[in-house]
C-alpha cells in the first residue's frame, strides 16, 4: 500500500524526549505498516549536541539527528510535525507559537504551558490552521485526552476525578504500605527517580493542579486557571494519619476533584483525601494514575495506568503523531468547540461553600471534659460527628483524638477547628482532611 | 459558528436504540453547541410503528419518526449515517451492506456479526470509501474501540484481557458477596434485566469470546475467529469453588484473555478464573466491565466503566457519530491497517500448551492414601502442587480437597484429572479452575 513519510522535529532529549526517540526508531517498521505512514525524526534539538551524543548510550541513539538549532529544526520545509519537550513555559512557549505560525501541528506533554497559556496557543493554532495535541500532558500514557474530546461528548460531565501525580501516589503508597514517614518515603521515591531532587511541584499538589485545569477545562467545557483549585499538597501529612484513616477502613490519596454542584457550579480541588478502602481508587499503587469520570449516560468510568515514566509517555506522544498523521486530531481539534480558547470562564464554588466530610485529628490533654468542649465546638457549627477514634493514653500526654464527620461545609469546619485549635485543652492546629465517597452515578446510567 | 446537519437513520428501538433516540432528542443542543453538527434523527426503523408509539411512554419517544421501510429509511439522500441496533446477522448484514454500497458510514454495537462477518463488512465499507463504526459492540460505553484503534499504536501489545460480559460478572459478584448459589444469582440478575430469559449467549462464554475477537484482533492486528477461542461458561461454577478461592486468596471472575506467547503464537481463552484479590480485576464488581491491556511502552492500562445497558451503550453509540460527525472516524478507518480485512489469520497456540496454574478441586472418600493418589498422579504428570485445602470431614462422605498448582501445562492438567477422576478413591469430574497473576509489564515500562 502506499506510504507517506512525515518529517519531525523533536525539541528536548531528556525523559521523555528519548523515550519517543526510541519508539520512533525501534517502532518505525510497525508504525509505518499499521498506519502507513513513515514517521522520519529530522531533528532532535538539544542545548550541547556534545553533551547528547554523550548521554546516547545506545547504537541508534548515537546516530540521532542532534541539532542545537531549533528555529531552522522547526522551519525545515521537509518537517510536518514538532513535538516540544522541553518543558518550562518561556522557551517552549516561543517555539510552539514559531511552529504554529508555521502550519505545523505541535504535539506536547507541556501541562504547565497548556495551564498558563493553552487558551493564547489554542487560539494561535486555530488561526494557522493546525492543531495542538496534548494527550500526554496528563496521565501520563493513558489516553484520557482523546476520551475527553471525542468519547465523550454526548455525555454532560458531573465529576471527573483521581490521582493524576504518579510522585505523591508513590509516596503514600509507600507510606500506607510500609508504614513509613513522608520523609523516608519521599527519599525512596527520589532513590528510585519517581521524584525529583525538588519535588515541590510534586508535593504540593501543583503539578496535580495543573493537569487538573487541563482535563476539568475539556469535562466541562469551561476556561480554567490554576487559580480557580484549591490546592493542599501531601507534605505536612503524618504517618499516624495513614493509620487513623486505616482504622477507619479509608487509604489516603492526593485526588484531583471537580464536581459540578448546585447551579451547574464546579468545585475544583487538589487535597489528600480519604477514600474508602473499597473504592477502585483505593487500589491505585505506587506510580499509576486513574481517572474517574461520571457522565450522565456513560456513567461511572475509569481510565488507569502508569502516570508518569518515559515510555508510557512516550507512548502517548506517539498516540497524537498517529494522530495527527492520520488527519483525526486536525479534524478533532479544529471542530470541537470545548478547548479552553472558544469557551467561557468556569463559574466555580466559592470553596468555603463546599460541603464534604471531614476527618479530623485533634491533639488533646488526656482529661476529663476534652470530648465534650471539642463536640460541643463541632456542634455549634453544625458539624455532626459519624465516629470517633481515641485510644488508650500511652505515656504521652497529649492524645489524638480522631473524629470523622457527616457533610458539612467547608468554612463551618474551618471555623470550628480555629475555635478548636484556641481551646485549652488542646494543641492546634488540628489535621483536618476530606473525605469521599465516590459520586452517586446521577441521570440514567443503568 | 457555522453548524452542519447530519441526518441519521437508526434501525432498531430496543434497549439500546432508545437510548440512542434519548440522547439524540435531549442531548441535540449539547452536541450541537459541541460539535457544530446538528445530528437529525430522521427515521426510526421499527417493526410495528403502532407497537414502537405503544412503548413510547415519554412525549419526546411518541413524535419520533418511526417508519418500518428500512430501505427507503437508508436511501433517504438527507441521511448521512446508518446506526444499526437490531442484532441478529441476517437482516442487520443485508441492511449494513445497503448503507455502505451507498457510501454511508454504519455505526453499529452488533459483536456477533463482527465477530461473524467483520472482515466481509470492512471490506465492503472501505470498496465504497466508507466506514463502520463499532465503539458500542465491546465494553459498553467504555472507549476501548477508539483507543486500540490509534492511541497505542506505538506499541507492541503483550496481552489484552479483561471482565467483557455484565450478565456473567453480576452473577458472579452475587455469588461471591452474597454467598448464593449459581441458579438464585441468574435468577436474581433476570429479575433486574441483567440477564435475559435466555442467558445461554451470555453465561456459556460467547458473548465473551465475541466481544474477545474483536478487541484481540485489533490489540494484535490478526484476523481472528471465535473458533480461536477456548470457551468456558460459568454455569457448571458451585458456590463452593467461590468460597475455597476466596480461602486461597482469589476471587473466581469470567475473564477473556488474549495473550502473545512463544514465538508470537497468540492465545486465546474464556473461561472462569481465580484472579487475586489484590488485583483491580478482583474488584470490578456487578455489571462493570474492565480491560486490561499490557503494551512494550504503555505498560499495564485499564479501562473500567459500565460494560451494558441502555444509556452506556448509546453513549458509546454517539461517541462514534460524533466521530464521524468530525471526520476523524473515516480518517482512522481508512488509514489504520489492523482492521480484520487487511490482516492475516492469527498464529494460535494449541490450547493443550498453555502455560497456567490451575486450581483444581477433587471429591474424594475421606480415607488413608487419598491424598497421596492424588499427588502421585498429578507428579506424574509434572504438574506441582503450590497450596493445599482440606477441611475436616463433617457428615458427608465424599471431602473437597482443593489443590493450586504451579505453572503447568494445560493438556498434562487434563491428562493428570482423567487418572484422578478414575481413581477408586474420588468420584469425578472434578472441577478445574485456571488461575492467572495480571502479566508482568514487558519491556521498557517504567
Amino acid at each position: 500500500m502506499a506510504e507517506r513519510n512525515i518529517g519531525i522535529t523533536l525539541l528536548g532529549f531528556g525523559v521523555v524526549g528519548g523515550g519517543v526517540a526510541r519508539l520512533l526508531t525501534e517502532q518505525r517498521e510497525l508504525l509505518a505498516q499499521r498506519t502507513g505512514i513513515r514517521f522520519d525524526l529530522r531533528h532532535v534539538v538539544v542545548r550541547s549536541t556534545q553533551a547528547a551524543s554523550a548521554k546516547a548510550e545506545d547504537a541508534w541513539a548515537q546516530r540521532l539527528p542532534f541539532t542545537t538549532d531549533a528555529n531552522a529544526a522547526i522551519d525545515d520545509p521537509a518537517v510536518g510535525v514538532v513535538i516540544e519537550l522541553i518543558g518550562g513555559t518561556s522557551t517552549s512557549a516561543a517555539l510552539i507559537e514559531r511552529a504554529l505560525k508555521a502550519g505545523k501541528p505541535v504535539v506536547t506533554a507541556n501541562k504547565s504551558l497548556l495551564a498558563e497559556k493553552g487558551p493564547e496557543l489554542f487560539a494561535l493554532a486555530r488561526k494557522h490552521d493546525t492543531c495542538i495535541a496534548f494527550e500526554a500532558s496528563c496521565g501520563g500514557g493513558i489516553p484520557i485526552i482523546q476520551a475527553l474530546l471525542r468519547d465523550l461528548a454526548g455525555n454532560r460531565i458531573d465529576a471527573l476525578l483521581g490521582i493524576v501525580n504518579g510522585t505523591c501516589n508513590f509516596i503514600l503508597t509507600k507510606m500506607t504500605q510500609n508504614g513509613w514517614s513522608y520523609d523516608q518515603s519521599l527519599a525512596e521515591a527520589q532513590r528510585l527517580g519517581f521524584a525529583e531532587a525538588n519535588p515541590a511541584m510534586d508535593v504540593s499538589g501543583r503539578d496535580a493542579a495543573q493537569k487538573l485545569s487541563i482535563l476539568a477545562s475539556l469535562a466541562f467545557g469551561v476556561r480554567l486557571t490554576e487559580k480557580d483549585i484549591h490546592i493542599e499538597g501531601i507534605d505536612r501529612l503524618d504517618a499516624a494519619d495513614i493509620k487513623f484513616a486505616s482504622e477507619l477502613g479509608y487509604v489516603i490519596k492526593l485526588l484531583a476533584i471537580a464536581e459540578r454542584g448546585a447551579g451547574d457550579r464546579i468545585t475544583l480541588r487538589v487535597h489528600p483525601t480519604l477514600v474508602h478502602k473499597t473504592d477502585v481508587l483505593a487500589d491505585v499503587s505506587g506510580s499509576f494514575n486513574a481517572i474517574s469520570v461520571y457522565g450522565h449516560a456513560l456513567g461511572h468510568a475509569l481510565w488507569y495506568g502508569r502516570g508518569a515514566g518515559r515510555m508510557p509517555t512516550a507512548s502517548a506522544v506517539i498516540a497524537d503523531l498517529v494522530g495527527i498523521g492520520l488527519g483525526s486530531t486536525q479534524a478533532v481539534f479544529k471542530q470541537i468547540r470545548i478547548l479552553p480558547d472558544q469557551t467561557s470562564p468556569a463559574s466555580v464554588l466559592p470553596f468555603a461553600e463546599l460541603e464534604s466530610r471531614y476527618y479530623l485529628r485533634v491533639m488533646a490533654k488526656d482529661e476529663p471534659g476534652v470530648m465534650a468542649a471539642i463536640a460541643t465546638t463541632l456542634g455549634k457549627h453544625r458539624v455532626s460527628i459519624s465516629a470517633i477514634l481515641q485510644h488508650e493514653s500511652e505515656h504521652s500526654k497529649l492524645v489524638p483524638i480522631v473524629i470523622s464527620t457527616h457533610l458539612a461545609k467547608e468554612g463551618a469546619v474551618a471555623k470550628a477547628i480555629t475555635e478548636i485549635d484556641a481551646l485549652a485543652v488542646t494543641q492546634g492546629p488540628a489535621m483536618c482532611l476530606r473525605m469521599i465517597e465516590q459520586p452517586e452515578e446521577f441521570g440514567e446510567a443503568k
